[in-house]
């Protein structure tokens, strides 16, 4: 079997991958180890950025985004018994889209197998061989059939527990946080129509939600937590102390989904091993506080494409030898955000009384000065795709 | 003897104090540990913010700093081999001036002296009492003499290693740096108008000047460097290095001050108990990166005079009673910018490739968006004061 782009993951950076390059006549098949049904329920990320929409747009895939995806011109930070909204559309006339990672993937599998796309599910035993000249994947396929991928440059989609990165010895940068994300989907109608980012002395809370019925919400627990030692009723009281704040309630519903997410920053680089790219979770992780795991997953496969389009097209290699460099860049001032607004927004486990007067300042500052806040918008809402930040 | 106001110390805080009290008809007594010699040559700082000169200017003590002082629109950030301007005019429209602070104590003691004020030199072994309700200071003056003050209240205006602050017990918020400044006054005429603020993997490393004929600079060192291992030529070369940029050449010339200054953020929480009010480095230190020691000093006593004003010409406690919460909002402000500045540009004695990276994309993310840079020029050239950031 062969194919000029041998991509691993069927998550939204290998699918939209796939999908960019089609456009740009180029073929590819989608290795992915789970099956079609896990990754269309998997429930992760849920807000797009503004130059993420806006590429979506671009390239036919925004036509159910576009009707159910919920617009928000704006967050609010919680602090010392006030809320203090951040305005992102007077701020920098841009907003963010809430919509689920896993309808993303939706419309992605959707547009491929519309188009033709070769995604195959449920492979198992994949490696990597030839990345120097000639790539060669391996692969056990549905059926338990062994297969070889002959392709011109394999993309590493496959998320941070995935096979490429291990492929070579990047140099990994990486920083732990002492803390953890309970997070809940609830049936239950949201009460608010934008986020709101709680500092509260009982730790961080996160008040968001991603349709009409269903809201989303988290409270910062100690990294090692077992979810099933909150109970419903526990979680509910918590999340009524630490989000309040004049005028705001809390609808409480049944719980849909209870789950504890890690808190952690790694970068790998390069993002290049000879014919093998990495993009997305493969290359980088960022703790969720900052909306930025998937929308950097896009960044990074946009100028891929771009660059193998270039490449395989044209034989340009500009494009392919910066693409570790190019993407670097936006990486890095998005980890950067997110550690900003995770160390700014959590209580730390060792009480640190300077550290936290420090907290409560920046969010003063950030709410009453529109330099400030304006720098925390521009982040939020993505800064524009090829801008060299 | 008796004042309505006894001061502590004949620093800036101190000497303005006394200023602003006799201009709203307060009498003040001001007793200073060191001669009056020593004040007037003890450099310290050296950048004076926007609203602190307006506020010189504003009561008559700007005359010779209008004349001498060195008005500057900006500073630069110098970070992987590029030299990248804060054009504070263009951003906030405001500026900050260079001018020592032995020369605001030059001209403080000169203003008051020639006002008639009291001043009290090389007086030693200063006790308080009564600070309840009828406070009583007592000190030896410079003959030997044993002497009372009796004051209706005291402001310890008496530096970090003062003694007022001990009257009580505040909390106190603290903060170590693993790195110390080696700082030298050159007789070498500056070879650039304004600041250079310097991240080198060597270290941090500042360019500023006192004058026309003298350059200020400074390396980071370890914290427990000393001084005299530092040879002059060590000091240029070392200088050389992590200062270098495109058209940067440096000045040398004999030294005329060499000398280690540690890195410590303290906040003492609340600067008010009873009848005693502290300001300035007696309540709280910075880190000099930001330049705000002096300026936050004199900010509090500009709250501070108007609060004693207010209380001792027409019996209004909201004043005192609100001084500790006003302060202490500017204070952790300024605390927080000195902190941010302070680790954006040194290198961390512990290799932490993480957050080199995170300084790097910082510094890059500043010099990019007019947001981050507005956001640096506003706190640099000082909030106007009576802001409530």
């Amino acid at each position: 079997m062969r194919t000029q782009v041998g991509i691993i993951g069927a998550g939204p950076a290998g699918l939209l991958l796939s999908h960019l390059l089609a456009r740009a006549g180029i073929d590819s098949v989608v290795l992915e180890a789970r099956s079609r049904d896990y990754v269309e329920r998997r429930v992760r990320a849920g807000v797009l950025e503004h130059p993420t929409v806006e590429l979506l747009r671009e390239v036919g895939l925004a036509e159910r985004l576009d009707r159910e995806g919920m617009p928000h011109e704006g967050i609010s930070l919680r602090f010392d018994g006030g809320d203090h909204r951040i305005d992102f559309a007077d701020l920098v006339g841009r907003g963010i889209t809430v919509y689920g990672q896993q309808e993303v993937v939706k419309d992605l599998i959707a547009a491929r197998l519309r188009d033709g796309g070769d995604l195959r599910f449920e492979v198992s035993d994949v490696t990597l061989d030839g990345l120097a000249d000639a790539p060669v994947i391996g692969f056990t396929d549905a059926d338990g059939q062994r297969q070889e991928l002959r392709c011109d440059v394999v993309a590493g989609c496959d998320g941070f527990h995935g096979i490429s990165r291990g492929a070579f010895e990047p140099q990994m940068f990486d920083r732990e946080y002492p803390y953890a994300w309970l997070g809940i989907l609830a049936k239950a109608a949201p009460t608010q129509h934008e986020l709101a980012y709680a500092n509260h002395p009982r730790g961080f809370a996160l008040y968001s939600m991603r349709s009409p019925e269903i809201t989303r919400l988290y409270l910062q627990v100690p990294p090692d937590t077992d979810a099933g030692t909150w109970s419903d009723a526990q979680i509910w009281d918590e999340l009524g102390v630490r989000l309040a704040a004049d005028g705001f309630t809390l609808n409480e519903g049944p719980l849909i989904e209870k789950s504890v997410t890690g808190m952690r920053s790694v970068v790998a680089e390069p993002m290049r091993h000879g014919r093998l790219f990495l993009a997305g979770d493969a290359a980088h992780i960022v703790p969720p506080t900052g909306a930025k795991g998937m929308n950097l997953a896009i960044a990074d496969v946009r100028v891929l494409a771009e660059a193998l389009t270039d490449y395989l097209s044209h034989g340009d290699e500009s494009g392919v030898d910066a693409y570790s460099d190019t993407c670097l860049r936006r990486v890095w001032r998005a980890e950067h955000f997110s550690w900003w607004m995770t160390s700014m927004l959590h209580v730390s486990p060792d009480p640190d009384p300077f550290a936290h007067r420090l907290q409560l300042s920046q969010l003063r500052y950030t709410v009453t000065s529109r330099a400030a806040a304006t720098s925390l918008a521009e982040n939020y809402v993505g800064l524009p795709h090829g801008e060299n930040r």
